[in-house]
């Protein structure tokens, strides 16, 4: 008793929102703290075995190799085995169930261990993967989850699926907000990446979370006595008073520019791969056959190149992604030559310093490695992000650009007084910032580097390469999270780009299916079968008849399926029988079953698919139905199974002898037959069907514009277009999505519509919808209308005007 | 030609957008860095008289005094006089604005002068006023004015009414920005502030002019040689390494809760101080009488209690506002003795350290004195705003909270090894956010904490703080701009607030109004002048017919009044009067206007208003509209001078003896009287009338809960609720505001609303619609259906359940 009203006053009083948000911030924390834990452990595995076998290089080769080939190989046969939706980053997905497609097992308990232990297993590798993106998806999962626990001790309000969605996106920011400890760049980058329109409302409840979780995150290492207290994970320590010069700013927006093109190009090649694996017939179907080859290999390929005695001593290939990312903000100036002996005081430093080459080369090989390893290594069917792998490539790339400027102006560009020195340093910080934005297309990166770093110092610098690298990478490609939506065919809507301003001429009726498929008031169960069996979609509209063409709402596909079942359901056949018998006077002992009112099982109007040998199947299906163990027979009667056993193969003579087994005259065979066509030809009783009255409409004068808005607004599939009240299109995702891509070309070369230059030669739609109207009029009132057709003194010219625009 | 081809040429490449948003962010860092010259100019004039007198003390204190009076007075007036519209902060009316609310008169130029020169006076007065909401304000102002001006220059595009809202919501972005020098700050809490539902798409828009017009700002400041680079506003130098312990954060999450409750106070303060003076009448009418009194009063009571040689020497009266913020983010303790003399090396500090009184209460005072007086100075009807004002009394209670926390712990908390004294300093930057935030509802004003020091290290305490201040102050009032929504009577919705959770059992027949205003197909026009008449509706829904109730669409109140006054045009009133003049063979003298097709005069409609004596009017009117002068008497017949002077007063006679004297027979007046009476009972013809042909719908049973966000996102003001195409009743703005406003109290109580207790006894509504469909297959079908009115084998109850459910 206790405890129940312990917990009733906790959901009166903190509210389940606060409950809810407070377990997923601290559940995310502990699973982000565990696999950075466990990944740290992996790392440090390999390194001391590496390090343990320096008398043989053979060994050493082979220590480096093996171990993350099994691990990648684990984690994609585990992944594979267990929930093959874990795989890759997650964003796309989630994505798409934000904008309201439910996608199938992607929320499930499966997926999450799935996850969680394949992420950890390919990061531990030491592969060119990040953890960001599976984050998000881990975050949702485990908001998914705690959603469904909540409602099953508290009851209530976790069923409501608005609030679901608002869970979800709260979640997306604690995704990103544990993985960086950055709660503000994790509410915002997530803000972007998910979702289309934002509900102001939800901001506070990404905040909230996500500095729990932060904070929970932090406080763990703290404990753990890794850190002395609370700080930023990438601490740097840039001068405070002179951070950069004014004159500085060029190289900074040139740094963001060529991240611009950088990203790009990432995201393109990163398609390429790809597509041309899909595209190569016999590559595709020795994968198929095959799958944990392809991510093995492409180990293979990654950690021989990186390999330190080899290739990897040009490219600091020992080190992890971690190490090398605080070598780059480091705020000191490597290229030159007094403080090189500095260098020794972290090994980690070390590591950029080979003897007989350059930094500069050092720097060049890094980045231009990286840059493909990463693009390729996100490809392999693991739970992985690309994130962190450009992000490095972008500090990297930063670093590079840092460096040569300090080697070109080493006393500082500062004409008057004191000497400032530019720090190269914060060119990595800048590059990382702008490389990561391009690729996903997000501003909110600026906020996650100065999270990560602790310093806020070169925001403008950060900003302004953040906006330009942006600019140049959405004039060229979309962002890596959209192409792989396009990749794996999700249903999506495209964003209209900027400055597409022809978009504000394309209206409704240049892209609407005029061909609506539609059923009337009046419409019988026979047009129902036709409609079902000949068209596939998920809804169809109801109309008050073919002639007024009056739209009353929309029907779903099952509610019309179950109207037919019921109507030739088993209780009537029953009923039909019994009568039929008492005509008869015989066949007493056909069961009583009347009074048992079991529902007719779901998989009745499944029937309705396969239309061939309708009669015979009819007869045998209803004499099916009729017997009292049936139930048996029907479960298994899925059309696949019954088509080629009972149906095609079936004559009529088979049933018949099958039929008189079952101890039914010939005769009243013919009569069942017949019933069953009479009730078909009934019109439709829409008492029992739920009908949505109010679906979506719009006109045809709706600019794309304005449809896109409400389409990604209310996460529409469909929306009716009407005129008057009148059914006359409809417009789906489709053709949103045709119309929006068909003028924006990925060169960048704008194609006008087709239709388009039809409204420019005059308003010849509002005099149709004119027309239209009028028509109705006269219908309605018969010939009261007509008596002045023409009224011989028109209106004053400019109110006419007025009144029709 | 070059040049309309270069135009072209920006416009394709560049795209309008980037320029408007160059210009934008240009025009806005060129405005506040000249005003922020002003207003230091101003309060250096102040200072410089001030000072000069210290020979004097009564002297002193009328220079002091006289100086904000007059500045302050002088921008009362002149917004009065200029444009009362420009009075207050400007971010309430911009919220309803970008809800899509046109507010007359709100964006014009007039409107732009007075409020960037009543800003610039009543911020150099010393006031604690702030200078941020304005601003946002003026920022919409300018994007206003620049679109209209991009219009008239590259047209097209800028007269979209979507665009202008897009771009309304950057420059807000902008406004913030540019007077914080703070874009990613900037950008957040205009979302957060203006706006319900966010367009991620706006997102780049907002950062990139927020961004390029900060820097701008900042660049004006080096170029001006006030700074030496581009840092932040007001820069701290707090530790890096150890910026805080973790045992500290207790201290700082009491120091956000009792910001929340501080919060909650000033706009509570707020909003008494403006209703005690509407309440108490005398105070009223007097204020009414003598607009200048009141801010004059105000300014001397504020000016004479910081007066420096008298009471202000106990709060650090002499400071201004941004010397006071200096002064409090420092990363010295005041408290300790050891380094009192440390205080002596700027003059502002100084100050803070009264010879006889301790640091401790100087700060009490400072922050108790301004917090009364900021919430009674942002009363005074002078373009101004409260960020500011209350950003400093946060950092006066945050330091005071940090020197209290460092005379406890005077060597840190920290237990092992070695010591990292308490930063006052970082209490002061947290209780700043903290309490901005509690008074705004904001959660972004972290983010411009941390770009105004330019430090971020106090991340996680500033989040902590800003979040519980946030729970707290929405727990007990509104935001302060909300709270000037509703004492301004603006058009608003009311946010679902956290946790009501029994919002998602309201519906909309709940709430909605059943007797619907409508007009049929068959209305005459006699019907639509009764319309008219009687409401004040400012649309009006289009039936089909009054029995079938149809829902066809919604005409605005202006389309019915001109289909009206077209029906009784003058063209068509010299039409019959000419055709009765050839009936009659007399009468020839009648000027023959036909030809002359000058459109009726708008205020012909406006006489539908008043209804008394209409056959007099109607006779007096036809004669006044068919003479060839009668425009002069047409337009000054507006109702108010129409009723007393023509209608009322004129009886029969009287209008007799007019009418003779224009030589009309008394005859024909009978006839053109008759005439018009018969127009009247025409149908009405909708061809020339704008329909809306897809009013917004809504179901019987769609909850509040998505009510509300349709509403918000569509930013609808009325919605029909229909059933099975059916008009059922409407809901608009003000119901949804009192259903969402009577089960939320102030207080936190919930109300359970009245009719949501019918619902739990069962599904009765369904039963209602479904029968009500029947009846409508009914009447399509005539007696087909009725055949099997009670079919004696109802269909199995399972499936039943679930087609209704």
């Amino acid at each position: 008793v206790c405890a129940s009203r312990c917990q009733k006053f906790l959901i009166s009083r903190v509210g389940e929102d606060w409950i809810f948000l407070i377990l997923l911030g601290l559940l995310m924390a502990l699973v982000s703290w565990v696999m950075d834990y466990a990944i740290a452990f992996c790392q440090e595995a390999q390194k001391w075995m590496y390090g343990g076998l320096d008398s043989n290089l053979l060994l050493q080769y082979i220590a480096w190799i093996s171990y993350p080939v099994v691990l990648i190989t684990f984690s994609a046969g585990f992944t594979q085995i267990l929930a093959p939706q874990a795989v890759g980053s997650g964003i796309p997905e989630m994505k798409t169930i934000l904008r309201g497609v439910v996608l199938k097992e992607y929320l499930t308990f499966k997926t999450f261990v799935a996850k969680v232990i394949g992420l950890t297993c390919a990061l531990g590798s030491g592969m060119p993967l990040g953890k960001e993106g599976p984050f998000v998806h881990v975050a949702s999962l485990c908001a998914a989850l705690l959603s469904k626990f909540m409602a099953a001790v508290f009851g209530g309000i976790y069923k409501n699926e608005l609030r679901n969605t608002e869970m979800l996106s709260a979640a997306c920011a604690v995704g990103v907000g544990c993985c960086f400890a950055a709660p503000i760049g994790g509410v915002l980058f997530s803000i972007e990446v998910t979702s289309t329109f934002f509900a102001v409302r939800n901001y506070w409840r990404g905040f909230f979370a996500a500095t729990f979780s932060a904070f929970i995150f932090r406080v763990l290492a703290v404990w753990n006595q890794e850190e002395e207290t609370i700080t930023a994970l990438f601490k740097t320590r840039f001068r405070l008073d002179f951070p950069f010069d004014l004159q500085e700013l060029p190289a900074f927006a040139i740094l963001g520019i060529a991240c611009g093109f950088g990203g790009a190009l990432f995201v393109y090649l990163n398609r390429l791969i790809v597509e041309c694996m899909r595209k190569q017939k016999t590559i595709n179907k020795f994968l198929l056959r095959k799958r944990l080859v392809y991510p093995a290999l492409v180990t293979l390929l990654i950690s021989t190149l990186t390999f330190p005695p080899g290739f990897g001593q040009f490219m600091a290939g020992q080190l992890t992604q971690h190490e090398s990312l605080v070598a780059l903000f480091d705020n000191r100036t490597w290229c030159r030559q007094g403080v090189a002996e500095e260098f020794d005081y972290i090994s980690h430093h070390h590591a950029w310093k080979h003897p007989q080459v350059n930094v500069f080369i050092t720097l060049i090989l890094f980045t231009v490695m990286k840059f493909w390893m990463s693009a390729v290594a996100t490809t392999m069917p693991v739970p992985c992000g690309a994130f962190m792998p450009v992000f490095l490539i972008g500090a990297a790339f930063g670093r590079l650009v840092g460096e040569i400027m300090a080697t070109m102006f080493p006393d500082g560009i500062h004409a008057a007084g004191s000497v400032y020195p530019i720090v190269p340093g914060g060119y990595a910080v800048v590059g990382a910032a702008a490389l990561s934005g391009a690729v996903t297309h997000t501003v909110s990166t600026a906020v996650i580097v100065f999270e990560l770093t602790g310093q806020i110092s070169h925001i403008l610098p950060v900003m302004i390469a953040v906006i330009l690298a942006n600019a140049v990478a959405q004039a060229l490609q979309p962002s890596l999270y959209d192409s792989i939506i396009r990749i794996k065919k999700l249903p999506y809507l495209p964003e209209l780009g900027m400055g597409h301003h022809e978009k504000y001429n394309i209206r409704v009726e240049d892209i609407m299916v005029r061909d609506v498929r539609y059923i009337t008031l009046n419409s019988s169960y026979r047009d129902l079968q036709e409609m079902l069996m000949t068209g596939q979609l998920k809804t169809l509209a109801l109309v008050e008849s073919r002639d007024s063409m009056i739209l009353l709402g929309s029907i779903e596909r099952l509610q019309l399926q179950s109207l037919l079942s019921l109507q030739l359901s088993r209780q009537r056949r029953l009923e039909y029988l019994r009568q039929l018998a008492q005509d008869n006077g015989t066949h007493d002992h056909l069961p009583s079953l009347t009074s048992d009112s079991t529902p007719s099982s779901p998989c009745t109007h499944t029937h309705l698919n396969s239309s061939t040998n309708s009669s015979a199947r009819q007869a045998v299906r209803f004499l099916v139905s009729t017997q009292q163990d049936s139930t048996e027979v029907e479960d298994c009667m899925t059309p696949s199974e019954v088509s080629p056993t009972l149906t095609k193969d079936l004559t009529y003579e088979m049933s018949f002898l099958w039929i008189q087994s079952l101890e039914v005259p010939v005769s009243s065979l013919m009569q069942i037959t017949e019933w069953e066509e009479h009730q078909l030809d009934e019109p439709v009783d829409f008492k029992n069907c739920k009908i949505d009255p109010a679906p979506f409409q719009l006109v045809e004068q709706t600019s794309l514009h304005k449809t896109h808005t409400i389409f990604s607004l209310l996460g529409l599939d469909h929306a009716y277009v009407t005129s008057m009240g009148r059914l006359v299109g409809v417009v789906s995702l489709k053709e949103l999505r045709k119309a929006i891509e068909g003028s924006v070309t990925v060169t960048g070369v704008k194609v006008r519509p087709p239709l388009a230059s039809f409204r420019d030669s005059g308003n010849t739609t509002n005099v149709s919808e004119v027309t239209e109207l009028h028509k109705l009029c006269i219908r309605h009132r018969g010939l009261s209308l007509p008596r002045e057709p023409n009224p011989p003194n028109s209106p004053p010219a400019g109110l006419h005007k007025e009144c029709q625009v």
